[in-house]
């Protein structure tokens, strides 16, 4: 049985890509505020960006927002994600950005919902209830999540920065280091990763240091202004991979969203390139 | 323009209840594993309990399982409540426990989904993200959220017992009452309370202290363990009010759910008595 980021890494060689396609119908980019429009939106980006998508990644809020027919349109939108990779011979993961965290009982009902009814891959799932939470979605070694560590947006200063005192420990350290140790602690199977902001790179080293191995997902390159020199190079992995890009509106509100996610595609190449000698 | 905690205290009086009735269709609990059947168990508990309800509590969970079909039946269920509630010529509340917890842009897609598509009052959100991801939930003063702060669940341990170093203390609180804090500041149109956890009487005791005004849901009465009279003793405000407490199981499950929900009413109604001479 093949583990999630084992699934993704075999997609990030095939295409030569660390993208993570953003499938957020925002209403504001739609021609008319309804799932219909919403659905057409994600397919066009899907048929022009996949051969450069390591992975696609939807966000529940902007498919839940139109309700059963939002609803509808989200899983269709991952199943033509599917039908994309059998036409290209590999197979894309879908990451569902719904930032989940409940309960046990409770969250088996969201991965029963993302993984088993909608066909998703992956879950973004917040920490803060805890391990019991978060094994319903890592269970099953071909499904992953990512959990929330230091986020993108400026609020992420409010908790995620808090030092914290470990038990037994007389050393402080800024909560996302703790998360991050946790997230390494949880990752037996190979299926859990970080979210960790690419707007700060120092942070990402950081947590990079600390989780040597573990994949991120790094929001923040592109509408959020991250600068992606400088977040790869902090973030990357000994082996020129471990990070996931996002990146929504400046590809999809570009002229040619191909040729924007075929231009980025090939810079993180290169950069990677003169990094790694890869 | 009522505020969200005002709108509950209004209820809350003239049902004499702090019940939180829990609508949560587990599929382990249905007749089938449909979302018909979902709602009809929704339907049935609002007609039986609704007298007692000072609120009622879907679980986004439960419904999201079965796609566009139990999303539909959810918004089916919040009408109902609505419905109930013209026919007693007394409102009710409606908390939809979905604990979101995202970016900005985001959240108010999740804040539009859940208050003007689904017509929910107020909401469940983990404080993780910070201010900013909380904000779009509580401009609209009508609108309210509980803030996860100590939850019933064992895994609260993990992040939620961690000691932190507040900027510019040097006393170390544990991060629920940080969070308890954060509410406080946050609460300054009365629609932001806390979800702190029954099952943690000296812990509500704390929280009460920190945050004398605040409402909290309590979870943990009933099925997961929690004592009644000592976290009512816990964590009631000095006029008796201030605690609603969520059930669903040990009401569901009844033989009669309406007698169940009385008797625990009136249980609670008696402990108030004697603790506030109300």
């Amino acid at each position: 049985m093949e583990s999630f980021f084992s699934f993704l890494e075999k997609r990030v060689d095939d295409c030569s890509s660390l993208l993570c396609i953003g499938l957020d119908p925002h209403i504001s980019d739609l021609k008319e505020p309804t799932a219909a429009s919403a659905l057409d939106f994600c397919l066009t980006l899907i048929k022009q960006t996949a051969p450069y998508a390591a992975a696609f990644k939807p966000n529940a809020a902007f498919f839940e927002v139109f309700g059963a027919e939002g609803w509808t349109a989200l899983k269709h939108v991952i199943e033509a994600v599917g039908e994309e990779s059998a036409r290209m011979g590999s197979r894309i993961p879908v990451i569902l950005d719904a930032k989940r965290g409940d309960i046990a009982s409770t969250a088996e009902a969201y991965a029963q919902s993302a993984f088993d009814h909608l066909g998703a891959d992956c879950v973004t799932v917040s920490p803060y209830l805890g391990k019991d939470s978060v094994d319903p979605f890592i269970q099953n070694s071909e499904k992953g999540v990512f959990l929330l560590c230091k986020t993108s947006n400026a609020g992420s200063m409010d908790l995620q920065n808090l030092l914290v005192m470990p038990m037994g420990s007389d050393t402080p350290m800024p909560l996302y280091m703790y998360v991050a140790k946790l997230a390494r602690e949880w990752n037996e199977k190979n299926n859990v990763g970080l979210v960790v902001g690419a707007t700060h790179p120092q942070i990402m080293e950081m947590i990079r240091a600390a989780a040597p191995g573990v994949w991120f997902l790094s929001p923040g390159v592109g509408a959020q202004g991250g600068e992606l020199e400088l977040a790869l190079k902090a973030g990357l992995r000994k082996d020129g991979k471990g990070i996931l890009l996002p990146v929504s509106r400046s590809i999809a509100r570009a002229q040619n969203p191909g040729q924007a996610a075929a231009e980025l595609r090939d810079e993180i190449v290169n950069i990677r390139r003169q990094q790694f000698q890869i």
